[in-house]
């Protein structure tokens, strides 16, 4: 085995990739076992990098998110005013997406079941990604935007705006729909018209006060 | 088989329910072939009332899809002001579905993924949709909203931005997330902040002009 010489960290990587690369060539996800077979390395050697089966499966889900949240990272850290800074918190990670997603559509597409399939172990992404945003609407509303709205209202509005962008699987039955102009286009709108005033649409309000 | 005294509309509506009633109970669609044997119907009456196996199919879509057109065309003909038209448009078609969804998830999600499935089947209808969205952005633009934009674009931002209430399947992972209010804050987003003014969020054009 001579594997005094290998560095368990890269090795680990190595596997990650070997198995992402079963996964888009099955269409389906890849035990331990499955692993050990396709990459030729022992049983033994496989539990010992990931001792559970979850732990196979995080460690691809981080490699598919690292990405993610370099981008998330440096979009906060820049001093972008806040429209400025939530467009690119969304289109830089829509454009990685979308690069993925035109490399091999059918490859996204076993990662968007995956990922649906498994969403708890995705969550913590999500909430990441949450977090983050809620940083962005404090520094919007610091600045006038979004005016009397608590921030988790903000947050799930803006979330469920922006979705079409978000949402991997999207990309699988619109992708030609979607664009960076759109995306800023509903930004903008955000910024201009999204605040606690009740504009009426829902109307029974309004009515029951008069 | 004394079928002289028989409806054939009435009972082509039978065998329409019965193939739903089949695809809910099995999960995945039916076809002329399986619904004779489950209807105990012969094989020749399933072939006279519906011709082409893409007729039974068509069938069911167009009842699921009745109940929307309907919507529609109610809310299309009342007298209510852009804004309200536009949230009882989208409201009342949301209510329906989610109604659908928690009579019971797994069938619902089954219909999902049919129409995923065979999208080129739902198309008319989803253009239907965008017909009558249509005529209510010209009707809200009549009066001073979406300034600026093409109808087309205004059409094509707002479906993106109240994507999670019209696309169903959104329904089968974030129902507890969708509800009225946020819907009717999305539509008073958009009458006051939807328009073709650039607002700066992708910035790029500011500094080229610059």
């Amino acid at each position: 085995m001579g594997g005094s010489g290998i560095d368990p960290e890269s090795e680990r990587d190595r596997l990650v990739r070997t198995a992402m690369r079963m996964i888009e060539e099955r269409g389906d996800e890849v035990t331990r076992t499955a692993l050990a077979a396709g990459a030729g390395v022992p049983r033994a050697r496989i539990e010992a990098l990931f001792p559970e089966e979850t732990d196979l499966f995080d460690a691809i889900v981080e490699r598919w998110f690292v990405d993610h949240v370099a981008i998330m990272e440096d979009v906060l850290a820049s001093d972008l005013p806040p429209n400025r800074k939530m467009y690119e918190f969304f289109v830089r990670r829509f454009r990685l997406q979308r690069e993925r997603f035109r490399a091999d559509p059918a490859a996204f597409k076993v990662y968007c079941e995956l990922g649906a399939a498994h969403f708890e172990r995705v969550r913590s992404y999500v909430d990441l990604a949450d977090h983050y945003l809620c940083e962005l609407i404090a520094q919007a509303q610091a600045e006038g935007a979004f005016e009397g709205l608590a921030i988790d209202d903000a947050l799930s509005l803006i979330n469920q705006m922006v979705l079409p962008y978000t949402m991997a699987d999207v990309l699988t039955y619109m992708e030609p729909r979607l664009s960076e102009e759109k995306l800023a286009k509903i930004v903008d709108t955000l910024f201009a018209g999204l605040s606690a005033v009740d504009g009426g649409a829902r109307g029974i309000k309004g009515l029951r006060a008069a």
